[in-house]
């Protein structure tokens, strides 16, 4: 099986408690029941659709024949299926034909989907994405035009930002829009690179968001418009001038087409204003701090099926004796009971489960921005935003040495293409770039977030720590963790003191060690979300569960993160004090 | 340019000074001319032979076609070449048709090599070190039957190890050799998987020197005898019954055919024992020793190739502005002026020197026990020993990281097959397992190596690495360096006595963390190998070099060594001290 369907149902139901939200009037049609049928029908998906062309999508590229991009053969079935079930505006109202399911079970859902299919798994929440945008900024004109061929999977949708010469760097970006006679529709003109799902045969039409400068618009990020640039014009099905130009070949991640647009190069590009002109970078950080997370949750359960992997094949594959066993007429033991293995097997669950736990408990905090009220939904509106460069980040980078440790778990098989590791392993590498770069959320974490509000979020961050700290502490098995955390939370204070302390007087040697500062804060929180888990096993153990050794597993992944990620603050925590500014003052000539 | 030429010889004439190697009679031939101008040469076939076939070699893998593997035609004129330039036996002596050529030299050409194309790099390096194996162990007859045509490149050798019961545990080999009624001729029959070069049409004879067990020899390594098999008889040019079972599709290095072999199946295979029965795993372990330095090569090497693709990137690409700059309207500035950026690459700068410099000695040290007397000698033995779990694990760990780094540091481009970095992250992944895993690696520096002659080797490595820093300290800029590296060289010493106490106790318990330990030294040796190259460097921009860019580069990266890795041993320090043994409690059901 390539993930837990036990551990998903202790990390929504026991761990982040998501029947909480059912408390809220826009979610009171559900409840654990409906919950649950959610999962198992996604699941059903996962093991019958995704994942039986989990190896022929990697295999299997898709093609650009004729200036169109041509994707493996089964996508069609799958992504018609993701419409006709309802799973595109699942999360969307009544009134617009969805569920008013909970972002976190939607996130789930897709977990299991990134888990069993990665690139399968990228197509609808695309167009999902694109929908939000369009009914949530969108006139009621475009909302009636493009939302229900994107609910019903006829159409694709795309976030269609970076360009040559604007990746990371946003604010540059050229493709402009040249108003035309009509109101509200424009010309558009230019290139985009890197859009996933761009242009592909699984769909009729692919609807892009796009963001443009409208003609004499002011430079930078304030000068950046949001449009609706169908592939196809909608009335007619004609060609709308926007023309695949290229198709990235890419390391992993193959199933998805990535495509590089030629965007009104015959001057028939029309595209449809969405909202107000000059503030499509904040209509766009909607869906992408929304992404953001779901990247995180791609890590997370790429990371996981590695997992699974590997441990199925520590479990069977028997080589070498205990190291007390010298006796070579003794029968091998299967690896998983050397030590290393089990390291290695407990390095990958306290990451990708940790990571899981943090990604769901975000999810809940984005629902509760949307239903909450008054302080509550303040605080979660900070604590999300807060948290979303870490939910992004640490997964991302994370995965990539937890699917590397899944390799190794195999040895010399892990190499080669028998087993799924190596894909994971490949497809892993692509989180820590796409949805800005670790090193941009870096900067906006030190940059921005823990700043904002003279530092209110990382106070509502540090409360919410303490309180399991003073929960835990009554728990006498729970007591040392307890304590570890709240001296590694006390001294993450400190740090962030002290280089709050440069703020003002050098911003550049203020941010020189952004990403790491990141990564610090990452493993302070990652160790509070077990904390957060042990607490909630040792409870259940205590309780008399017949499951002990599910919750047993956890009280010693705990240990593990405890005792082996943890203690990583220190050597990050003694660089980011450190006065040596090596970063800033190379230069690129020493090189 | 794939690896820096100035770099080489900064690193063998001034760092690790090779020359001195030519006041010892075997080398005596031989001056910096001789060196340079064999550089120079592998310099050129890198350049013109190899270079030209990395990304092909990559995109079109060897295939299977009955029974015979067949790899890209562009290697039979490389591998050609290799054996008629003398590369194959350039270090054995004249009387061999060698060049005596320091083995130190002959690393610097297999890192260009590797750097250039990795997998072309693998097939001679092979067939040396089988030759030296026959040469070293066989008999005459043996070496007057099978040397000369190694030598000359025309049949290919290979080690044959793995079975598919045995891969870490080499005591389980079960291939059989049953005697013939010719002395020193066996009938050979079994199995062997992930033979490198294991059977390829860029050659007219493959000789595997290959590890069974004599008929009635005791079980586990002590009844394992080694012997040359032939894939085809040498008399008569008719197959020795070695067949090619199956061919490994692998996640890169894919230009080099790993080849699952079946041996004897129709009861005509013919091996020649080498040397005494029952010495087959000594004899193997003078090519494994070697071959482990030559894997930290393959990975620094990679690594090298990596970050010199990022650094040319990082050079032009545009994006985004300095921190202090606001005004979108100010052009973009190469990403190397970013300190995220040069901070990625100083990471992948400091590991890579930092482990060229380690292998080098290590390949010093390799000569110095051939040619070297004495005290001397006995020195170079023990710490050889000790530093080559160390010069494999490390620069394989650590290249996994830095290929990452440079994929990184361009972003999406580098996670497409537009540019080479991703193929690079591909390679860089087989090194921590072949030739024993970092599992293993750690068992041999914890188990075997730290507690050999009473602790002899790691007494002459800390009296290496003092003998640095007494000298360091008269430099006034180099004293902080010093101290602290002092500082940590002894709490490495008291953390080691702390690790040494469980011994006799409970060897599980002291072997659970055999990997962290073994990390945890290598970045001692490396931040050693960083004072030294900064002492050397200290000293040529005292003496007023034109080449102030070039040592202050490597001021800089020393620098970033000890302020952003060497600070990675607090962390690691603290858990190997620590009395929790959550990996050795942790049972597989919990899981």
């Amino acid at each position: 099986m390539f993930y837990s369907k036990r551990d998903l149902h202790f990390q929504l139901f026991e761990n982040i408690d998501a029947l909480s939200l059912t408390s809220f009037d826009y979610f009171k049609d559900h409840n654990r029941e409906t919950f649950e049928m959610v999962l198992d029908a996604a699941d059903q998906i996962g093991m019958t659709s995704l994942r039986p062309l989990l190896t022929e999508m990697d295999r299997q590229e898709p093609q650009l024949v004729d200036g169109k991009i041509l994707v493996h053969e089964g996508m069609k079935k799958i992504y018609r299926q993701y419409g006709e079930d309802g799973w595109i505006n699942a999360c969307f109202s009544y009134e617009e034909g969805g569920q008013q399911l909970p972002n976190t079970i939607q996130s789930a859902v897709g977990f299991i989907w990134q888990a069993a299919n990665y690139s399968a798994s990228v197509y609808p929440f695309l167009t999902s994405g694109a929908a939000n945008l369009i009914r949530t900024f969108g006139s009621k004109e475009l909302i009636e035009r493009f939302t229900p061929n994107l609910y019903n999977a006829k159409w694709q949708g795309t976030m269609a930002l970076t360009e040559p010469d604007a990746g990371s760097s946003l604010s540059d970006l050229s493709t402009t829009a040249y108003p035309t006679e009509i109101e509200g529709i424009y010309k558009i003109k230019g290139q985009k690179i890197y859009i996933s799902c761009g242009d592909h045969d699984a769909c009729e039409n692919v609807i892009h968001l796009m963001l443009a400068r409208i003609k004499g618009a002011p430079a930078g990020v304030k000068g950046i418009s949001m449009f609706v640039v169908p592939q196809k014009r909608t009335e007619t099905g004609a060609s709308n001038d926007v023309l695949t130009e290229g198709l990235y070949h890419k390391m992993g991640y193959k199933g998805a087409p990535i495509a590089h647009l030629m965007i009104g190069s015959n001057d028939g590009c029309e595209g449809f204003l969405v909202g107000e002109p000059h503030k499509g970078l904040p209509y766009m950080f909607q869906m992408m701090n929304e992404a953001r997370i779901g990247v995180g949750m791609n890590a997370a359960a790429i990371g996981t099926a590695a997992y699974n992997s590997a441990l199925a094949y520590a479990k069977e594959r028997p080589q070498g004796r205990k190291i007390n066993e010298k006796d070579p007429s003794k029968p091998q033991v299967p690896i998983i009971e050397h030590a290393d293995v089990k390291r290695m097997l407990l390095f990958q669950k306290s990451i990708v489960e940790g990571s899981l736990s943090l990604l769901l408990y975000c999810a809940k905090l984005g629902d509760l921005v949307h239903v909450a009220e008054g302080q509550e939904k303040e605080d979660a509106v900070l604590l999300l935003d807060l948290l979303t460069p870490i939910a992004k980040s640490y997964p991302s980078e994370m995965c990539c040495l937890t699917t590397s440790a899944a390799v190794q778990v195999l040895g010399g098989a892990g190499y080669t293409t028998d087993f799924p590791v190596e894909q994971y392993y490949r497809e892993a590498r692509i989180h820590p770039i796409h949805e800005g770069t670790t090193g941009i959320h870096g900067l906006d974490l030190l940059g921005r977030k823990v700043l904002m509000q003279d530092g209110r979020a990382i106070r509502i961050f540090a409360e919410k720590i303490m309180q399991i700290i003073v929960e835990a502490k009554v728990e006498s098995s729970l007591l040392p963790f307890a304590e570890k955390l709240e001296k590694y939370l006390q001294r993450a204070q400190q740090t962030s003191g002290h280089l709050f302390a440069k703020v003002g007087k050098n911003p550049e040697e203020f941010l020189a060690d952004a990403t790491l500062y990141l990564e610090y804060l990452s493993i302070l929180t990652i160790a509070w979300q077990w904390l957060h888990q042990g607490f909630v096993s040792r409870k259940a153990l205590d309780s008399g569960t017949p499951e002990k050794d599910f919750y047993q597993g956890k009280i010693m992944c705990m240990r593990y993160f405890f005792e082996y990620e943890l203690v990583k603050m220190d050597g990050l925590g003694k660089r980011l004090v450190s006065g040596d500014i090596v970063t800033v003052e190379m230069r690129g000539e020493w090189f």
